[in-house]
C-alpha cells in the first residue's frame, strides 16, 4: 500500500506568535528539547524498569514523582496521559455507574466525557452568566444542599480551577470546604493552571488535582499529572492481584517515553515561571485595556482577569468583517502579514487568545497590531 | 523548591547495539524524528482540530487513520496511549464487572491488569508448558467447550498473537473461528506484531486488533492502535449524548501531541520494512543457531522461532558466573566492552533478546561476541 502525504509541518505555528491559548503554555524550554532528543525512541523510559514506571531510577522518574508531589504539595503524585486521563482514573476507582457528581457549568467536555465513560450522572453547578460567567461557592452549597435534602449521594464534587472558555479563576479553597462540610472529595482540574500559576493542593482545599502537561507544563503531549492525598491511596491506587507492584487504574505505568522525559526535563523551567506569574497577569490585563480602549471589544469573564487565557466579544471585528471583501477571514489575515497566528480563521464575533510567556516586546506588538488594523479599516 | 537532577541521558542505550527485545521495534526513523521536531510542543496534534483527533486534516491525521485500518484490514482504526489502553477500551466498553473473558496463559501483564481494572474474571488457557510453552487452538476449544458446558456466558476471548516471554506466533485464524463458534468475538494482541509482520485483520478473524506503536511501529511512545470491525463499532466508539463528535472511550481525543505525528511519519517506513520480515527471522534463527552450538544454551518456546523475540536458556553463562570474580555482571560486563547492552545486568540463568532490525554485519557481529566471551572463559 501507499501511504498519503500527511503533511507533517507545522512552521506557520512554530514560527510565527501564536496566540492560541491551547498552546501557549506546552512550548518547550530547550531542556525539555533535548530530552525529547535523548528518550525519542519507542520505550525509552523503560530501560532501567523493575516493574513500576514511578519507581524507575535512570533516569530518576522516582526522584521526579517525589518532587512533582511536592511542587504541588499533595501526597501522592502520578504521570497520567492528560488531565482526561487522571478524571476518568479518580471517576472509575471512587465513583460506581449510576453514582452522581457534583461539577462546575464551566467544566471542560473532558469532564463530561470522563464522567459518562465512568456511568455517572452529573448536576452542574451554573455560572453567573452573560458577562461574567463566574463560578461561585454559594452555588456549589446551594446545590449541594438541594441534593442532600433530596437524600441523594454524591460521590464526587469536580472544580475546574481556571476554566478555558474564560480564563476564570475560582476559589477552589471555598469550595473545597463545602464539599468536605458535606463529607464529599473535591477533584480540582488544574490543566489551565498547574504549570502556569502555583499550585498548593492543601491550601486549595483539594483532594485529587489534575494537570496537563501538554497544556501547561511546558511538555510535549500526552502527559498530564494526577495528585491525590494519602487517604485516598488505597481506593484510586489500588494494586493489582496478579501482579503485585501494578497499579489498576494506571494499567501498570502510564507515560512510558518520550513525553514523561520533556516533563522531568521541563519541571526546574516550570518552576522557575511560576514566580513570574503576576507579571503575566498584569501584562494581560494591560493588553485588555489596549484591546478595550477600542469601542466593540470587550473581554468577557472575571474583571480584571486573574489569567492569561482572555476572551474578547468583537462586535468591531464583524462589524469590518461585513463589508470587507474577504469578510470574517480578514482579520486571520491581517494578523498572519504580521506573524501573528492562533486565532481562527474566519472567527470574528468573539475570540479567545493569551499572550503567555511571549516578551515585553512581542506583547506589546501584539496588542498594536490589533490597534493597527482596527485603524486601517476605520481610516478607510 | 530544587529539582534532583534527573539523569536524562540515554547515551548507553542510542549508542551501543542494544537486545532489549522492548526496544528493537521502538526505534525511529529520520522521518519519525523530523516530525517529533516539529511537533515537540505540548498539544501540536491540535491546531486545527475541529472537535475530532481523526478528523483533523492539518497534518491529515484522517487520512492517516483511514491508512492505518487499511494497513491491518480492519474497518476502523483509532490511536490510543498504547496496547494496553486499547485492551481496557475494548473490555470496558463491551464486557460489565462480573463477565468472564477467556485468555491465553501468554498473555502480558497488561490483559491482566486492564481485565482486573474493567472488574473482569479470567479464565486462561494454559500453554504446552516446558520447553515450547504454546498455546494451541485446542486448548481454547478445550476452555470455552467447559465454560460452555457450565452454561457459563463468555464476553470475549483474547490471544496475544506474540507473546513476550518466548515470542511464539500464534494461531490466530483458528482460535478466532473456535470463539465464533460460540458466538464470542476475539481481541487480539498485536502488541509483538502489528508493525514487525503483516497482520490482516481479516485472515486473522479477529474482531478487534491492539497494536503498540512504541514497541513494534517505530513510533515515539506513549502511542497505540486499536482497530476493530464496523459491527463493534457502535459499542467501542460510542458517542457522549453532550458532545455529540467526542468518542467516549477515546475520551475525546487519545494522542494529542507528538507521538502520533512520529507514528505517521513512521507508517511508510514500516509498511517497507515488513516486506523483510521472513528475513528478520531467518536471521534470527541463524542466530539461535550460533548461540545454540554453545553447549548449555538453548532456546525456548516454538523451533524453529517464528519471531524476533527469542528466550534462551543459558546454564552455559550460568556456569561460568559461578567462578567469575564478578559472578553475574561478567556478561553484561563483558558485552559491554563490545558496546552491546540490553540484557539485565547480573543476569544469566536465562535471558530474552533480538536483533531485529540491525545489519547483517551487525547481526553477525553480536552472535560472534557471545561466542567470544564463551571462549575466553572455557580457554582459561
Amino acid at each position: 500500500m501507499e501511504c498519503q502525504d500527511y503533511g507533517l509541518k507545522r512552521d506557520t505555528e512554530r514560527n510565527n506568535l501564536n496566540l492560541n491559548p491551547l498552546q501557549r503554555g506546552g512550548v518547550l524550554p530547550v531542556e525539555a528539547r533535548k530530552a525529547l532528543y535523548e528518550f525519542s525512541d519507542g520505550y525509552s523510559a523503560c530501560d532501567y524498569c523493575a516493574g513500576r514506571l514511578d519507581e524507575i531510577s535512570k533516569p530518576d522518574i522516582k526522584g521526579f514523582i517525589d518532587d512533582l508531589a511536592t511542587f504541588i504539595n499533595i501526597d501522592h503524585a502520578r504521570t497520567v496521559h492528560g488531565a482526561r486521563e487522571g478524571k476518568f482514573a479518580v471517576m472509575h476507582s471512587l465513583c460506581k455507574p449510576g453514582d452522581t457528581i457534583v461539577i462546575d457549568g464551566n467544566a471542560h467536555y473532558t469532564t463530561h466525557v470522563a464522567a459518562e465513560r465512568a456511568g455517572l450522572n452529573m448536576v452542574e453547578v451554573p455560572n453567573t452568566d452573560y458577562p461574567n460567567y463566574e463560578i461561585r461557592p454559594e452555588g456549589y452549597k446551594e446545590v449541594l444542599d438541594d441534593l442532600n435534602d433530596n437524600g441523594e449521594d454524591i460521590s464526587l464534587v469536580l472544580l475546574t480551577h481556571v476554566d478555558g472558555n474564560y480564563g476564570n479563576l475560582t476559589d477552589s479553597s471555598s469550595i473545597g470546604k463545602i464539599a468536605h462540610d458535606t463529607g464529599v472529595p473535591l477533584l480540582l482540574n488544574c490543566a489551565y493552571s498547574m504549570g502556569r500559576l502555583p499550585i498548593d493542593a492543601k491550601k486549595l482545599k483539594a483532594d485529587f488535582v489534575v494537570g496537563s502537561g501538554h497544556k501547561s507544563m511546558a511538555a510535549s503531549g500526552p502527559i498530564g499529572v494526577l495528585g491525590l492525598k494519602d487517604e485516598w491511596a488505597d481506593t484510586v491506587l489500588q494494586r493489582s492481584d496478579r501482579h503485585a507492584v501494578k497499579e489498576l487504574e494506571m494499567l501498570g505505568c502510564t507515560s512510558r517515553g518520550a513525553p514523561i522525559a520533556s516533563l522531568m526535563a521541563s519541571l526546574p523551567f516550570v518552576i522557575e515561571r511560576l514566580k513570574k506569574w503576576d507579571e503575566e497577569v498584569n501584562s494581560t490585563r494591560k493588553f485588555v485595556d489596549t484591546m478595550e480602549r477600542m469601542k466593540g471589544v470587550t473581554q468577557l469573564g472575571i474583571k480584571p482577569t486573574e489569567h492569561d487565557l482572555v476572551r474578547f466579544e468583537t462586535p468591531l471585528f464583524d462589524n469590518i468583517a461585513e463589508n470587507h471583501p474577504r469578510r470574517g477571514f480578514f482579520l486571520y489575515e491581517e494578523l498572519k502579514k504580521r506573524n501573528i497566528v492562533g486565532i481562527k480563521r474566519g472567527q470574528t464575533k468573539w475570540f479567545k487568545c493569551s499572550i503567555y510567556g511571549f516578551s515585553k516586546e512581542q506583547k506589546d506588538y501584539i496588542g498594536e497590531s490589533f490597534v493597527n488594523i482596527v485603524n486601517k479599516y476605520l481610516d478607510m
